[in-house]
């Protein structure tokens, strides 16, 4: 079978609801439970207030909490508003804690605490734990539903243990091993598990030497070591080694997707570019604040022209230049924002000196700058039969580019050293600082030549 | 244990190195083999060549494997090339065909073919079939190292073959179950084994509802299929439903960080943003091809501009708002162009609907417009003091939003119409053709109603 696209859906929803018309609960529930879980959620998002109530009847808690984990928690709001509050409270209890926490964090704050007071204690105690954690940080993610057993167990001992926490746990692919004070000694995998002996002990095949993540280590971080280090889960522990949960491969995948969303969204200076915008008004909402504030940087350049407005009186045909030397200004220093924010984010350039990348980044723009340069030099020359204009712009092109490659790569170099995320330094901001840096290059330069150029 | 930061990965070298120095070959294997993979590559690509070859006589084809399979594949050349051919044939038979074939794809063409000679046949034949599909596809980052059963076993049976299978296959957490004719009719996880009773059939047991993709599939939408439905290994069949390799969810998370920084490269003009920049002639190699196509298209505005030199003679204030409107029609084309990319790459339009896109990006851009068109309106006017420039000035980035908003998601969707990636209308050529279009609309209108400026 391949996944259901869109109009498979429809297909078998046709069947499940003729289920629900005709009241035929177990051919209703055989059909649907059938599906994979994202597969219910896309069905169940598309259907009408009246059919989710039946549904809601004919499902239980833990099926219910199934399908919610499979929604887009920023949508999911008037689901739990239409449930009953005691099968809401119960649906919450049957999630993993991780997408509870998640789901909680989108709702209301009085309705959180009122669904955590008709919790049972012990569900609500789990939840409340998670929630203090701070946002993208590792106890954000995790879960607590993991398995431990004890470095004196057998191996048969572990599998019996195993077997019977199975249904609950998030992951059962890698096992936990902790000691008297609950500090995490070993991890031991179900692959090592089951090719062992069943008389060995724990001790002797566990992998001493397990790697974990600190609490309160940043989301984008914990990834990246998932990644690198090919795992399905990472321990989460305190500053004692205490291990407090695990995050597991599907969360990673989630935080890998909203990090480079984050990261692509800000260099088009957009908030938020995932989220599908139902109406111009959302849409528009996204992309006014940046928009407004980039008007004001724009008129700022402005201004500055305006400053050189005798200049241009002379010499009108120097405002035919003023898009090219500005458009590349930015061109290249958004080539250069990019580079470094992402060298910033791999890691890389810690790596590699930022003296030795500052000095990199200023010979390619050297070198681009005396290509694009020559270039220009002769097309203008050329095209208005004026060698001195061809140099002014050939020239300023050159100089722009080396500066502006120089900006592009030392704005965000400068804000991880302030620890802001140098993502924020979104490309149209580079582009306006480097707008402002080449209409004073270049004018600066016409003013001082200005009689070569009449 | 935390994982390894760069200073502890020196202190644990300098005890394995003096273990080399003095030749324990014991001590060296005890110390270095007790590191993960990551981490043993990490030291030993930081190793020179005569260390090197060392190693390899201290160490197993397979152990080199797992070494080759962490290290950066567009560096991994020099490697292959020092060790001697024989064993560089058997390091490759050891390793994951995937990975096997993801390095030699970075080789050249008669290395590869010598290495597959001297290897035996059966490893040969399986990377030889691997090496046929094309890249990006399912087919190419699928592995053939998986676990099959026939549904007629019991679940004792079928967890002898598992543990037989285990120290080769690339996951035992899922196995697949074929029949007669090798067609995929069901999987089962090594969750779901280990729960179930020894006595009971695989068929009884196994689930039918297996979801696979297609040999041909792009990465991007495999990628998207594991995170959808949290699988951590996904089948790969023909069109007979074969089953051929299966995708593991460490491959899959490769995918998503390469397709991520694509696109990102892509919207920051720049091939390959990620791979680090050696020097500043590597850098400007992959920067200058962009800059010089966007210098011709600047010439284009330029020469534009020029046209409507009449009109700068006699307004030439007009100048000053030149990088102003171009600048605003480049950010709000950004901005819909990453949401158009983003967009199509999600799968999100295609559920919406183009045309109801086109209509909202249209609203959009009037909202945007008219509110960054009021406020430049009484900037210019105070500035200024002169209304009817202002009025102009309003009037045009009023216009010149609506038509750029338009264009950003236009030129992604038509692209994605004929099959071109969209991505690559990266954002400077997006912002080079709303420089264009936005100084039509103000120096048309400029030169309409010169009298009212004079």
């Amino acid at each position: 079978m391949e996944h259901l696209d869109d109009q498979e859906r429809q297909e078998v929803w046709s069947t499940i609801e003729d289920a629900l018309l005709n009241d035929h609960i177990d051919q209703f529930r055989a059909e649907f439970l059938e599906l994979h879980p994202y597969d219910q959620a896309r069905i169940f998002e598309g259907l009408d207030v009246d059919v989710r109530m039946q549904i809601y009847t004919y499902l239980s808690p833990e099926e219910v909490a199934d399908v919610m984990e499979h929604i887009d928690y920023e949508e999911i709001e008037p689901f739990f508003t239409e449930m009953d509050p005691r099968f809401a409270a119960q649906v919450f209890a049957e999630m993993s804690t991780d997408d509870a926490v998640d789901i909680l964090n989108e709702l209301e704050k009085d309705k959180v605490a009122s669904f955590l007071t008709i919790m049972d204690d012990e569900a609500a105690q789990e939840i409340k734990d998670l929630l203090h954690y701070e946002e993208k940080t590792a106890g954000s993610i995790m879960t607590t539903e993991f398995v431990v057993v004890k470095a004196t167990m057998s191996i048969r001992q572990a599998m019996v243990h195993l077997r019977t926490e199975a249904p609950d746990a998030e992951t059962i692919y890698y096992t936990y091993v902790i000691d008297e004070d609950k500090k995490l000694v070993g991890v031991i995998s179900l692959r090592d598990l089951i090719i062992s002996e069943e008389d060995w002990m724990i001790a002797d095949v566990m992998n001493e030497r397990v790697v974990s993540v600190s609490v309160g280590e940043d989301q984008e971080e914990v990834a990246r070591m998932v990644r690198d280090y090919d795992f399905l889960a990472l321990p989460v522990v305190d500053f004692q080694d205490h291990l407090l949960g695990i995050i597991t491969v599907d969360d990673i995948m989630d935080v890998m997707e909203e990090e480079a969303s984050d990261d692509y969204s800000k260099l088009a200076a957009i908030s938020d570019v995932d989220s599908p915008d139902e109406n111009a008004f959302a849409s528009a909402k996204k992309r006014l604040p940046w928009l407004v504030i980039l008007l004001f940087l724009g008129s700022l350049t402005a201004s500055l022209i305006g400053r050189f407005e005798s200049t241009l009186d002379v010499v009108p045909i120097l405002a035919v230049f003023i898009p090219l030397i500005a458009g590349m200004a930015g061109n290249t220093g958004t080539q250069a924002l990019a580079v470094a924010v992402r060298g910033i984010a791999t890691g890389e350039i810690d790596k590699q000196g930022k003296t030795k990348m500052m000095f990199r980044e200023a010979g390619t723009g050297l070198i681009t700058g005396v290509s694009c340069g020559v270039i220009i030099t002769f097309v203008v020359y050329f095209w208005q039969g004026n060698f001195f204009l061809g140099a002014l712009v050939g020239l300023s092109i050159l100089m722009t580019l080396i500066v502006a490659t120089l900006a592009g790569s030392l704005v965000p170099l400068i804000m991880h050293r302030f620890n802001i995320d140098p993502a924020v330094a979104s490309g149209p901001f580079i582009t306006t600082i480097n707008d402002i840096i080449s209409i004073l290059i270049y004018f600066g330069m016409a003013t001082a030549f200005m009689n070569l150029l009449i």
